[in-house]
C-alpha cells in the first residue's frame, strides 16, 4: 500500500486529543476518547479508529454530548461503584471509576461499575483489558439504538446491544472477546445499499417481518440477533441489567431521547469486576494457571482466540506506527486545522 | 392420551423424595433434589423431571455422589458466598445458601454464589427462579463434559455450558431463560442414533472435524456451540468463571475424574445476584416497571418470551396434577419398592 505513512501511537493520540480539545472537550476527557480511538486504530480495528472522530464531532456539534462534563465518581461503599458521566463521553467516566471498581473488587470479591448518562461509542474490550491488566476477570454491556427485532418478532426494539468478556493470561494478553448480540452490524448493512449488493439471509427481515436480502428493506425494517432465540435472549438480559436496572434508558428510549439515528447514542452501561483470587482462595488452585490449561488446549487444535488478530497488529503498530492512508491523513489535519468547521467541508 | 393419570405436585414431591431417602440420601437433600425433579416434570420439562431419578440413582449406585454429604456455608463476610456440596448434589448445597446470598446481594448491591464440588444435573432456571422470588436478577452458569469443540478447533474441550438469566417481574412469572451453549443436547443426537436418522448439519463434527449428519460420527468427535464463534466464546467464558476461577473442576477435568460419560458430572457452579433496587436507587426509577416497557413490548408484537410455555404447563400440572403414563408411574413405582436394587431390573 504505497500511500500509507507510519504514525507512532503516542503521536496520534497527540493529534486526536488536541482535536477535542480544539472542539470543546476538557483536556482529560480529550484525552480519554482519544485512547480509545488510537486504540482501535492500533489494533487495527478500523471501524473503532479514526473513523470514529466524525461520528464523535458530529454530536458535539449537535450539541447532543457535554464536552465540558466533568465526571463525578459515587461510591456508596458497597459493591456498586456508580460513576455520572453527566451527558459526556462514557471514557473519562470510565476512567475516573476504574481504580475504585478494582479495588472494590479485590476487597469485596466481585464488584459493578454503572456509567450512568454516557455518549457512548468505544468498544467493550477497552473495558474488560483494563480490569484484566488489574488482574482481574470482567463482563462489560450496554444497551444502543433499537435496531433489532427479538426472536419471532418484526419490530425493532433491542440494540445491537454489546457484550465483551476479559480473563487475566500470564504472560500473555488476556483472553478478550467482544461481540455484538445482533448478526451483523448496522454499517455493515449500510455498505452493501452503497454498494448495490445483497445482504446474508440471516442478517434481517424487512417492515413486514419477512426475511430479505435488500439491505434498503433490512434499514426499513429490523436486524436479526445471532444465534436465533438464545442470542435474542441475551441481547433483551442486557437490556435488563444494563437498562432498566441502573435506571438508565433501554435501547428504544436511548433512538426516541436522540430523535434520529446518525448520531452516536446517550445511554448507561455496566461492567463487573471478579476477582478470581478471592474466588479461587479456598480451593488452593491458582485461578489464571487453571485458566491457560483451557486456552492452551484452544490454540493447541489450531483454534484461533478471539482478539489475537487485534493483539498481532497492536505489537506491530507499537513497534513501528500505525499506517494511515493520503485521505485519513488529509481529514485528521482538515480536523486540526478546523475543529467542528471541518464537518459541512 | 388415555394412559396419562393426574398426580398432584405434593403427592409426587413426597414419592421422589422417599425414593433418594430409601437410597441412602439424607432427608433434607432428598427433599431438594426431589423438588427439582418434580419441578421439571411439572413444567413438562421432561428432560429434566422424574426421567432423571434413573440417572442420579446409578450415581448413587456407583458411589460417585456422596448421599449424605451435609452442604457447609462459608461466609467471610465479603460479596461472594460459598456452599462446599462435599461431593453430595447440588440443590441441597444451593438451598442452604441461597438466603444468604438474597441478603448479601441486597446489602451490598450484587453477590455471588460458589457451589463447590458438587454432583450437577438440574437445570439452571431453578436457580435464577429462585432469585426472582426474591426480587434479585440472576446469572447462573455452570461446566459440563468436554463434549464441544471450541470454534475453528476439532477436538472436544468445552462442556455444553448452560447460561441462565433471570428477571423479576410485577405480578407475574418473572422472565427466565436457560440455554445450553452446545447447537443441541448430547440426547438429542442420541436420540437420533436410536432411531437412525440423522442430525442436522450444524451441531456436531466428525473426529476429523469435518460436519457431519450421521449421530454415530457425531458422538465419536465433537459438539458445537450455537451461534459459531460467538457462543464458543460464551462457553469458553463459562469454562474460564465457572471452572478456573473458582479453582473446581472445567469440563475436561469433569470427565477425566468420572472417566464415563454415563453418569453426570462433578464440578462446582457460579450464580450471581443482582439487587434491582440498589442499581437502580438514584435514577429515581423503577427497575421493574422500566423491564416490563420492555418485556410488554416484546410480548406485543407476537414474540414469545423464553420460559412461557413452561409456565403455562405450571399453571396447569398446579391446577389438575401433573400427568404420568403408566410406563412412568411403574417405574416409580419399581424404584419405591427397590431402590437402587431397580437399576438392573
Amino acid at each position: 500500500m504505497p500511500d500509507q505513512t507510519p504514525v507512532s501511537v503516542d503521536a496520534l493520540q497527540e493529534r486526536v486529543t488536541a482535536i477535542f480539545t480544539r472542539c470543546g472537550v476538557r483536556a482529560p476527557s480529550a484525552e480519554a476518547v482519544a485512547k480509545v480511538i488510537v486504540a482501535g486504530e492500533r489494533d487495527n480495528c478500523k471501524s473503532h479508529g479514526i473513523y470514529r472522530i466524525e461520528g464523535c464531532l458530529r454530536v458535539l456539534a449537535a450539541g447532543k454530548v457535554e464536552g465540558g462534563a466533568v465526571p463525578r465518581v459515587h461510591d456508596s461503599g458497597k459493591a456498586v461503584i456508580e460513576v455520572d458521566a453527566g451527558g459526556g463521553f462514557s471514557n473519562p467516566a470510565f476512567d475516573a471509576a476504574v481504580d475504585v471498581l478494582a479495588a472494590r473488587a479485590r476487597e469485596t470479591g466481585l464488584a459493578a461499575l454503572v456509567i450512568r448518562d454516557c455518549l457512548h461509542f468505544s468498544a467493550l474490550w477497552h473495558d474488560v483489558e483494563a480490569l484484566a491488566a488489574r488482574g482481574l476477570a470482567g463482563l462489560s454491556m450496554c444497551p444502543s439504538y433499537s435496531f433489532v427485532a427479538p426472536a419471532g418478532g418484526k419490530d425493532p426494539l433491542l440494540g445491537t446491544n454489546p457484550f465483551a468478556f476479559g480473563w487475566p493470561r500470564a504472560g500473555a494478553h488476556p483472553y478478550v472477546f467482544d461481540f455484538a448480540t445482533s448478526v451483523a452490524a448496522r454499517g455493515e448493512i449500510e455498505l452493501h445499499r452503497r454498494a448495490g449488493t445483497p445482504i446474508p439471509e440471516d442478517w434481517a427481515i424487512d417492515a413486514q417481518g419477512q426475511p430479505t436480502t435488500d439491505p434498503e428493506a433490512a434499514l426499513a425494517g429490523a436486524m436479526l440477533t445471532f444465534g436465533g432465540h438464545k442470542g435474542s435472549a441475551l441481547s433483551t438480559m442486557i437490556e435488563l441489567l444494563a437498562g432498566a436496572m441502573l435506571g438508565e434508558f433501554m435501547s428504544r428510549e436511548a433512538l426516541d431521547f436522540m430523535g434520529r439515528t446518525d448520531l452516536l447514542p446517550r445511554h448507561g452501561a455496566l461492567v463487573v469486576a471478579f476477582d478470581p483470587e478471592t474466588f479461587s482462595a479456598r480451593s488452593g488452585r491458582d485461578p489464571v494457571a487453571e485458566g491457560e490449561k483451557l486456552l492452551d488446549a484452544i490454540a493447541g487444535q489450531g483454534a484461533r482466540l478471539p482478539s489475537q488478530r487485534r493483539f498481532q497488529a497492536r505489537e506491530v503498530a507499537l513497534d513501528s506506527g500505525i499506517l494511515l492512508s493520503a485521505a485519513e491523513l488529509e481529514q485528521l489535519a482538515r480536523f486540526e486545522a478546523e475543529g467542528l468547521a471541518a464537518l459541512d467541508g
